[in-house]
């Protein structure tokens, strides 16, 4: 039996897996996120604590090199031109791959979750950002440098907000699960969506809002890759029955030649929060 | 020697070549483009007057099925499911294959025009609407339904101006050249960009406008799948020496996280308005 190994390193907390040959989970932990100079060591221990492994995969957010270098993590601020990759290679005795995160949970979502047997798919995840993954032709798509799926901003309003990566209008501003809390005027998410699923209008408004702004940048990925299955990611937003069916409407609505063409499958992510780190397994087997 | 035999269907005109096996255009023709219900037959005839083939391969504006039915086509508003591929191919004896224009543009560009040996490329073509064509991973991209590429109707304005399509805020609204034209005030687009190159403030201010416009659309589809090469088309504008710079400007300062990625080369297409039946003549000999 070869097991494989698979990190989530998010923005607090770092989550591994380990998967057998038929891809069960059979062992799982997770420790805080440590300062960037740390990681490697951290991750190091992290899969010690998993037991044997064979292979190692990493998911990562922000800009990761197909080597393995950090360029730049937003929610690692201190990770940049960090050498991730070759610094688990030397440590290790076994093949490390290092992936964006997004790249990561959309293969996880892809192979064993939400979108298995299709052949083209974005995973977006609707979290502190907007994270992207894609599968087009039935191939994994990591861009010319491996920086595809930074659908946080593709633009969705020219003149619109000041987003913090300096430019304006950025999708992550309208769809993200931070916005959905500013849209509410700073109530947690969960609690509007909470208050929505209870009829209260003000609640309601705030998710059809919230909700036609994410169909309006799945409809702009949509137009583009022409996908058969559109995944959602992010906790308590891809998991409610009020908002997905408001997405879904308003993805319907505003998609191009709607009566001409198969529209995508809108679908929850399956995997939960292990996506990313069962992905990274999976992607660190091949 | 094997012939391969491309069409490109336009909304006035369609035009044939007759590649040889080095890829050379060693014939070409044209007609006006028919009403729908003859278009089999006048392709079928234009074929003929280019000598003998092997293969044939057209491109066809609009939502085009892996079968090469015409789902539906804005510029050929009769061609509603008309089945393009069998009714040529019950006529002809060799192999048919229909897709897009855009997409046969871009194939051509990139197999021999100006993305060769890239991985990833997205051609936009800007004219009546904006055509897109898209290769991802080194290979050319159709969508799970055949429908890749139709980021005209991206949106970059969620409330923007009302498209023809029914949506608002539709990039070709504000990026064709249609909307130069209409920036302009009605003026046609090549003169004022002929008066932009002479210097004139008002033409240049309206160049500079439209290349912003024409910018955070490329700039949404770098940071969706993150292209090496991204090729413009669309005669004038992809032509001049007062556009091109412009976009390129507006590009660089709109492009998420500019500093820390390989930023795609903007090039102008190379093969002119062959691209689209040269392309399909690639498709067709596959």
């Amino acid at each position: 039996m070869t097991r494989s190994a698979g990190i989530d390193v998010g923005g607090t907390k770092c989550l591994a897996v380990l998967l057998d040959d038929d891809d069960n989970v059979i062992a799982s932990e997770r420790v805080p996120t440590p300062h960037a100079s740390k990681l490697a060591d951290t991750l190091s221990d992290l899969l010690a604590s998993l037991g044997d492994f064979d292979t190692v995969g990493v998911g990562v957010p922000g800009l990761i090199t197909p080597q393995g270098v950090i360029r730049s993590s937003p929610n690692l601020s201190s990770a940049v031109e960090l050498p991730l990759g070759d610094q688990l290679r030397s440590m290790l005795s076994v093949p490390v791959t290092v992936d964006n995160d997004a790249t990561s949970a959309a293969y996880g979502e892809w192979k064993v979750g939400a979108a298995r047997g299709a052949t083209d798919v974005w995973m977006v995840t609707l979290g502190t950002g907007i994270g992207g993954g894609l599968v087009s032709g039935g191939v994994v798509q990591r861009g010319a440098h491996g920086f595809a799926g930074e659908v946080g901003h593709i633009v969705v309003e020219i003149d619109g907000e000041l987003c913090p990566c300096g430019l304006r209008g950025c999708w992550e501003r309208y769809a993200s699960g931070t916005a959905l809390s500013r849209l509410a005027g700073g109530e947690r998410g969960e609690d509007v969506i909470d208050r929505a699923r209870r009829g209260e209008a003000d609640a309601l408004a705030v998710v059809d809002r919230f909700a036609r702004y994410v169909a309006v940048g799945l409809v702009s990925l949509t137009n583009a890759t022409d996908p058969d299955v559109l995944v959602i990611g992010g906790g308590v937003i891809a998991s409610s029955e009020v908002v997905m069916p408001a997405i879904a409407s308003h993805f319907s609505s505003l998609l191009y030649a709607p009566e001409h063409r198969p529209h995508p499958r809108l679908v929850s992510a399956q995997l939960g929060e292990k996506a990313g780190a069962i992905g990274a397994a999976l992607l660190g087997r091949q």
